[in-house]
């Protein structure tokens, strides 16, 4: 966190080596830390997951998104099964590095309902209103 | 998480009472959801936070976001003491209730470090780049 917190007040074009950032990441007990995918060109927030170091860095190197299945307790490379893969086009960290956000080509709907995004449940008022129809 | 199974087949435009859906929102073990912060207008993401149950409700009901502060153990109304307020234009709920989006007017910055937004930590190669400088 250390070096995190140097980093608040460096300029803008400043680098540092990935490695050394990776390393002082406050992954949470398990590991993890929260992943946000939104989508490259609608700029729509598809949904939220979470990754382990592992996961990053295959993200990174492979160009294609892989989380961590807290249910599975395994790498999840998005799309594996559904074709629904997530090409990387950037990748961002947060101030305190709890925090990743994913811009992605998403290919075909993110959601396991087959809705383009994962949050279609709305509140409005007093109800919980269903946002957005199933793909077909 | 029964309704919430029950939620994915509905179509849209149904609605289900608010109160039912929070409770049975998945909270985690300290009862908190990942909120993630998107601006209404640039539809950039801005920040990604905690909410209790308390929390949710606080913002639903005043229309100005309220967090939960973990390091504080308290509920935090984004922008008490710097101004930089997030006022709610809508909020979603995702397919499995874990995650929650928060579409915002943001007033000022939204990050601590006066960055119009937190994920100012850019992976470009094997780098991590700073991508903006504070506000003045």
């Amino acid at each position: 966190m250390a070096l995190l917190h140097e980093l608040e007040t460096q300029s803008s074009g400043t680098g540092t080596p990935l490695v050394e950032v990776l390393d002082v990441l406050p992954y949470n007990e398990q590991g993890l830390i929260a992943a946000i995918a939104q989508d490259a060109t609608s700029r729509e927030v598809l949904m939220l997951a979470w990754m382990n170091r592992e996961a990053l860095e295959a993200t990174i190197t492979q160009g294609v998104v892989t989380y961590f299945s807290r249910s599975r307790q395994a790498l999840w490379r998005k799309g594996e099964t559904s074709g629904h893969t997530q090409t990387l086009k950037a990748m961002h960290i947060d101030c305190d590095g709890d925090a990743i956000l994913l811009t992605v080509q998403q290919s075909g709907p993110a959601c396991h309902t087959n809705r383009p995004t994962c949050f279609y449940l709305c509140v409005e008022g007093e109800q919980v209103v269903i946002a957005s129809e199933p793909v077909n």
